[in-house]
């Protein structure tokens, strides 16, 4: 089987307007294994100056796609069937990074695991880990 | 028990810089529910044109808190501590709106669901539904 | 599209050895929503005397099957892929009873909402709620 | 802080009678850790042979419970709030094992993460792996 290739999920990842719009990077792709990272600012927080849950689930979301995409057959691509994100503390800091990495890799469905770390450069800590299901979905299902 | 009132829950609501950001709204809020809305934009959107799920997920899970919020006692306040969201079609359309309902308020953790629609005005459909577990955190647990 | 029809989901819910075992009956079985029950002993129980949540997760994601089968086509059956369940409240009682109710159901992929109730006949409160996610699966793909 | 000792633990695992009903065995526990066993038989499978999700959410729970018992403070004990799990391949085997490790142990939720194997001996596969999050009850809390 031929993977999707790295250049052409780079090119997936980055068209996403939200994604774009919020800042979020893609730092390195391998095959079942994704890096990105968001440089803070005010707007990604809630009312308490933390990072808000709904941008630590975005990062966690679109990371654990672009490495199932990596993982799916040429011409395949990926769409979230679901998700479950645990905060397991108070995300402070001036970056958030994403490591998402493929736990199952099926013909109709992936699973990926998410873990989202914040703090400053050099000493982040985990702030949440998601669970991600992805149905794999291919050209005959379009049809 | 005296429940913490609508105009402070509304304040608290608006005052998280990415929830103004994105341009979700309040537009009702009871014991135990809360409406709000988003009109999208591109920015909203992933590579396909749907709406993204970090959308999705972010009104969920910040409607969920309001409504959580509802049922907290003065002085209390509410924090997500995880939450599962499925995607059950493909969210297109110009409004997203969001009704939370608590299924069970306890004195430290609140469980509430989330429906997230997508449409036309008037004609939506339910695009996700998520489950958030929140923490309800009292004035002596932050000393 | 023809579903499968009540006596042959009924009769796949009853072979199962697991739900023979435990003593999980399916009580009714319509498009959609399938009702079970529980007659609840001790070696149904955790350390505490209440309801263990294998059990309760197992009612919940077993009467979600039955429901998700009610509508799948002729000669499709459904996986349990994942779920999420939430502990309400401690569950003590006599009875244990389950409704599933199908949230989405697709061609690939169907959605149920599972409740669980516990407490003496005629008095019972919900004590948890599952959310599963059943892949469906078809002849063709068991080649 | 001192820990509930793990003699203490093993007691309250054993004293589960469902977990003994269903042979499931604590093999191990240190601080944040536990491992445990299950012998199977017919009774433990559904309709098509394999494991049911059931007993796999069961053992994945409980020894996540006696993973965060482990480190939660004397006189504390810990109940399951809710948890998700993902199914990723049919479970066939002679054996199941179950490993909890703490993800993030706190002073009121504490989240575990449990993976379960299957398989004959010295072969087995991850089946499923399964998030707890379980609430930290203190002597105070009960009264």
């Amino acid at each position: 089987m031929t993977h999707t290739n790295p250049d052409e999920i780079s090119r997936i990842f980055n068209r996403a307007p939200f994604i774009a719009d919020l800042g979020i990077r893609l730092d390195s792709i391998a095959p079942g294994e994704c890096h990105t990272s968001l440089v803070l600012a005010e707007r990604h927080l809630q009312q308490d100056g933390y990072v808000h849950a709904g941008v630590q689930a975005t990062i966690a979301d679109h990371t654990a796609g672009a490495a199932a995409a990596s993982l799916a057959a040429t011409g395949h691509h990926v769409l979230t069937a679901g998700f479950s994100i645990n905060l397991l503390r108070a995300a402070k800091g001036s970056h958030l990074t994403c490591v998402a990495r493929v736990l199952k890799a099926g013909s109709s469905l992936t699973v990926v695991e998410s873990e989202v770390f914040c703090g400053l450069p050099g000493e982040a800590r985990m702030v949440s880990k998601a669970t991600v299901t992805l149905a794999v979905v291919g050209p005959r299902d379009e049809a």
